[in-house]
């Protein structure tokens, strides 16, 4: 099949799977999970096999790490594609009920988008957590996993689309691509694809948004901040910081620049240095930092680069609304941290921040999908339409408007013959 | 101000603007609706000044009807604005509240999109609308009307910014553009503009589409069906065709295309197209409709057809599906019509046509802001992400994670000193 084909395919596939109920989306997911179990050694010898490539082909430790599939990766993802089975099913709610006019009744039903395209990185397990999301939600999905995890994701998705199959599931539900010619041939096909979620680097989501008139779902930066404010509990305001830096630094969720209220910078950036000396933190400033603290400059490329390591780029400001609009010119609409005692401080804080997440005495970390109990993770997003921040399973529903008449006409409300009522119902959407 | 400054200049505003309290965004449209009655000689002078010079260039009837401002049309429009006092304010609203643990609360608000950018038709009551609809979203606007317009929508978006200046709303928070080429160059703004809303032909919102990173709200196509079941009323059946080809002919949720189940066609169709004919309806028909009555053939190309004109293609299918697959694969995604009386049939159709509004027994034109009762409409979406069917105020909306803590850090739930609750919170968002 040519990508025309396959994402034709997909969407006729994502008509069947939108309708599937939820015993039967759980009884795939069942079969999912046994499946997977059964064939450890299929998928552990072809993940094998990707190792030795990527080991003969050099790639870095990290890479190997992310690409290693064992019995303790299996027994996880297994786990959450049961977990997934506790879920309610997010398609079918009613989300409102209108009766228009007696015996015409409006609902907004949540429903599946559609296709989705998912291009993601080189861990294996990514293939299995999408695959169940997208089930899950009923939506057709095309997948691009790394090429370094090639066998291992053939393997993968091969015996998921087998399991689904073998109890029901739409055929070309699921489909693996296999080249990146097969993703740029992706990007066109806007007449049948809904929803791109693109998962790895700054550079390559960029290159994803920019190249493709479907809609993108993800986050290219994480430029996140903590602001320390005047009237901050700097004991507090010292762990906050040290924990949105240190805890994983190679994450977007991560602070990668300091702001401080000039009236306490003094009082706690001497403290805090040593401390983030002691975590092994290369620490940058603005003139008034490097006047407090002996630290290199920060230039203006530093306030706009997300360093995911141990670096932290500090700058003094003189209130916080200075403090705001920083966060607002250089950030990523991602997250953003206010420490401070002064809750109307924090209030002008949560309303005057663009972004996605904004964190009141708590660490950037906590932005995150389990973190914030929403189950399954999608991804983060920081678009400013649809979803934004952590992205759960309602991330990848929609809805549709289903008005169910008795041979009601337009034209009898314009002539006056009949008038709107539009009451509101408390009843869920049900067909007899 | 070159157009970078003006829309740096908006999204600075949208800030501010987000952040202005219920009282305060509806005194600014009581403003308006005061400045356009006290200023209603120099609105009404501006729009003649606009008629003479399209009446010069020759404009079609049905345009300088649209351009036309006069009391009436005014009255329209304040009346349009003073209902928006009554809706309640769609910012700030709490959609989620969740106990991550003790003293860490997580709360997800309804926000502003930020700054959205409305290319609209002639119709000067257009910019009224859409600036008020902005205005209570919290949502800052550059707004480009029709060219023809031109010194009626000078005088109302100055009069409307001036009207919300002095009561506080923020500088630049309503910016007008007025030529062909800032719409091209705010295609390209992304950094600043959140959100494009077209409203106009099929091809122009497509070519905004087409040229865009930025998220487009709004709807090219309208090529919407009636599917005539074979248990359906054939009465009723006659009564919803004619009223969702014949009420309104030129608008997107017109029927363009009707499909008839085999077994009642002949039963059906030469009666309607009687009807159709009184109603001055040409008809079109595929080979198995051209054998029962006397219409010229249909082509592949009018399936695909918007005629916005008393034109119906006809087609004969063999079943449902038959009937769910030429919708599917023809129709654009807006309104689609089932008549039956088995509700199995519609239950089956609901599910499977993949359209923003699906209807069962009743005429396609009520898929309408107005008419479902959403209040004021920003437009009819095709989209399969973020709003979809008629949009009202909430499309202008997204939220924020709002995470209150007490210097909660996540190294402390990693190490399981601390663990999640997850608990539902049964409250709205309010700081102290």
């Amino acid at each position: 099949m040519n990508m025309i084909e396959t994402a034709a395919a997909a969407k006729q596939a994502s008509v069947l799977l939108a309708v599937q109920d939820s015993t039967a989306k759980n009884a795939a997911l069942q079969a999912i999970a046994e499946a997977l179990l059964r064939h450890e050694a299929e998928i552990l010898a072809a993940n094998q096999l990707d190792l030795a490539e990527a080991e003969r082909a050099g790639l870095a430790a990290p890479v190997l790490k992310r690409l290693k599939f064992d019995s303790a990766k299996l027994a996880d993802v297994v786990a959450g594609v049961e977990s997934l089975l506790q879920l309610p099913d997010p398609v079918g709610q009613t989300l409102s009920a209108t009766e228009l006019d007696s015996g015409l009744e409006l609902y907004k039903v949540s429903c599946p988008i559609g296709v989705i395209g998912v291009i993601f990185e080189s861990r294996p397990d990514a293939l299995v957590q999408i695959s169940s999301l997208c089930l899950k939600s009923g939506n057709a999905a095309l997948l691009k996993g790394g090429t370094e995890a090639l066998h291992s994701n053939r393997v993968l998705a091969r015996l998921i689309y087998q399991a689904t199959l073998s109890v029901g599931m739409p055929e070309k539900w699921l489909q693996l691509l296999e080249s990146r010619a097969e993703v740029g041939e992706m990007l066109k096909l806007d007449d049948y694809i809904d929803l791109i979620v693109p998962r790895g680097s700054n550079a390559f989501v960029r290159y994803i948004k920019e190249n493709t008139n479907i809609a993108v779902l993800g986050h290219a930066d994480g430029i996140c901040h903590v602001y320390v404010d005047a009237k901050a509990d700097l004991a507090m305001a010292g762990n906050i910081v040290v924990d949105s830096k240190c805890q994983y630094v190679s994450v977007c969720n991560a602070v990668e620049t300091l702001l401080v209220h000039r009236d306490i910078a003094a009082a706690f950036l001497p403290d805090l240095w040593k401390e983030l000396q002691a975590h092994g933190v290369k620490v940058l400033g603005c003139p008034e930092t490097c006047a407090m603290i002996a630290v290199p400059p920060a230039s203006e490329e530093d306030w706009k680069t997300e360093y995911l390591d141990y670096i932290l780029s500090i700058r003094v400001v003189p209130d916080l609304l200075a403090g705001v609009q920083h966060i607002n010119q250089y950030g990523s609409g991602h997250t953003e941290v206010i420490v401070t005692a002064d809750a109307k401080a924090a209030a002008t804080f949560m309303g005057l921040v663009d972004a996605g997440d904004v964190f009141w005495n708590c660490s950037s970390r906590f932005s995150d999908g389990y973190r914030y109990g929403l189950g399954a993770e999608v991804g983060i997003s920081t678009n400013k339409i649809h979803a934004r921040g952590p992205v759960g399973l309602e991330g990848l529903m929609i809805y549709k408007w289903l008005l169910k008449g008795q041979g009601q006409i337009v034209a009898d409300y314009v002539a006056g013959r009949r008038q709107f009522t539009h009451r509101k119902l408390d009843k869920s959407f049900q067909m007899p």
